[in-house]
């Protein structure tokens, strides 16, 4: 697990954009479980930093020279700026262009970006919870968790959120308007804790976690369930898996379908869901949740608190202004 | 495990049907691994059978007397007769109508019966080959499997089965066409054997066995893989399930697909089911793979033959003639 002693701020030339790329200014960095991956031994479908190169990671920022037909100075990209101040990218590199004028930009980290996008592709398109249905979410504060508990709400399903402190959980049924909450790490016997919450059983279950939050939610399945394997935060980064209870069971007696989600699998439907998310953040239905650090020195205590589950809603850091003077 | 030493044969009164029922002459008795269920003390979505009642079972008769409107005699049906002689069931539990003059009655135990209905589910409606895919397929011997085994082959897929004896897997390859087949019994590594058998990796994984199986399969998928879950015959009906390597890493980074299916589940699609296997069987595509022993007091030894994995495609109990004179 990286903590804040495995980084040093240092200084580079900036260097000069190549035909098609792009000089930009950072303004925001998304820290997310996955960059867990980008230091660490393990081999994984992300790509590795080596010990001294500066870290990989996305962000949002503002075209400052373009070397490419399709950016001008003063755009917004949202694209892999790693962790620096001011970067050069590869216009084709550009996740997306968010729009101040659509959003405000923090939408465009948050709700309107990966995450929000994340979880409506596995909520909407995956999994389908029908108005009424049970919705079991883990890291329900967090960036993805917190977008599915208020889409399975605004869908009219009964939620019941799993979080890993008492802030959160009350965060999750005050502020998100789950109709239940569950504080993993005090509630005692978990598998207890979700039957209680979901008498009925458990339509819909979005697990960013795995581990002992999977088993319990497998376990509350009712027939027909749809499982959404987001995250395995829990989980090791090893080549070996460590041991659990069987699962083949349970999917063919209650017919489950489990699946696991990347973003970049459904490019097809981005814009359909930033259209939607736009809708319903512009009508005041999606709140931007964000956990907000100042700096670009601030960015490995970033990463130590979505890793260790600190943050409540989305993390990020600014790293300069929206709008420069 | 249930043997033939927990099964007596016995007489009882047929009795007369009331209104709704058939009475029936009963000729085919299916012998499915899901039957091991009805006389487990574990509860499972099957009914089970108290001790010293006849055993329930499906199977293919011929109307004598109907007190239906919508039988008469002379009518085949196929549905939950016992194992018996003769037999009064209600007709609304009739679950389908084998037809003699689309396909011989006895393709209607197999490919065209409720093993052929569920590999044409599993593979076509969920799973999806394509054309130059691999499929790998467990208990390919066996009724479902040699079904599924047909029918990716004439998707253009690529096959590899896996069955329990040489005899097995010399009928996957030389007669149900697979390209290629393991022995999980002689093979020693499982896991290598099926990496060496899908160098490019596993894109459907038709399992009907769960366990080391199982694993050796989920270890070997593709990203984008589809595993459709439709026995776990290694598994036992215990209530908490034993350990196994965990899968969330696999099915996230990966983004498997992981379904169990049940055959009623889908009756919206039998008949489109049964036509197109009625249409490759007419044409000589698919063929029917039966394994049959004679006489009701035999039930037992079948029902043994496939919980032990000794049949080689379906194993059916004749009963009574397909015709009296």
């Amino acid at each position: 697990m990286p903590d804040r002693a495995n980084f040093r701020v240092g200084e580079r030339d900036v260097p000069e954009p190549s035909a098609g790329q792009l000089l930009v200014r950072v303004i925001y960095l998304s820290m997310d479980p996955s960059m867990r991956s980008y230091v660490h031994n393990v081999a994984s479908f992300w790509p590795r930093v080596p010990p001294g190169e500066p870290m990989q990671g996305r962000g949002l920022a503002q075209v400052v020279t373009s070397k490419h037909a399709d950016f001008a100075p003063g755009d917004y990209v949202y694209g892999p700026v790693g962790w620096r101040e001011w970067s050069v990218i590869d216009g084709a590199a550009v996740d997306f262009r968010p729009d101040p004028d659509l959003c405000p930009l923090r939408a465009w980290m948050g709700p309107l970006g990966t995450t929000g996008v994340t979880a409506w592709l596995g909520l909407f398109e995956i999994a389908r919870p029908i108005a009424g249905e049970a919705v079991l979410v883990t890291t329900a504060a967090g960036a993805v968790g917190s977008v599915v508990v208020r889409l399975a709400k605004l869908r009219g399903a009964r939620v019941v959120a799993v979080a890993g402190s008492d802030d959160k959980t009350a965060y999750c049924v005050d502020r998100l308007g789950a109709d239940t909450a569950i504080n993993y790490r005090t509630v005692g016997d978990l598998n207890a804790a979700v039957a209680e919450a979901c008498p009925q059983g458990i339509d819909v279950f979005f697990d960013n976690v795995g581990g002992d939050q999977l088993d319990a939610g497998l376990r509350a399945m009712r027939v027909g369930g749809r499982v959404v394997i987001c995250g395995t935060i829990s989980q090791p980064n090893a080549p070996e898996p460590p041991q659990g209870p069987r699962v083949e069971r349970s999917i063919l007696t209650k017919r489950l379908s489990v699946r696991g989600i990347l973003l970049n699998d459904f490019t097809h439907l981005h814009d359909q869901a930033r259209r939607e998310l736009a809708h319903w953040i512009n009508a005041g239905a999606l709140q931007i949740e964000e956990d907000v650090l100042d700096g670009l020195e601030n960015a490995p205590i970033g990463l130590e608190r979505v890793l260790r589950g600190q943050n409540i809603g989305k993390q990020i850091v600014q790293v300069g202004p929206e709008q420069t003077a």
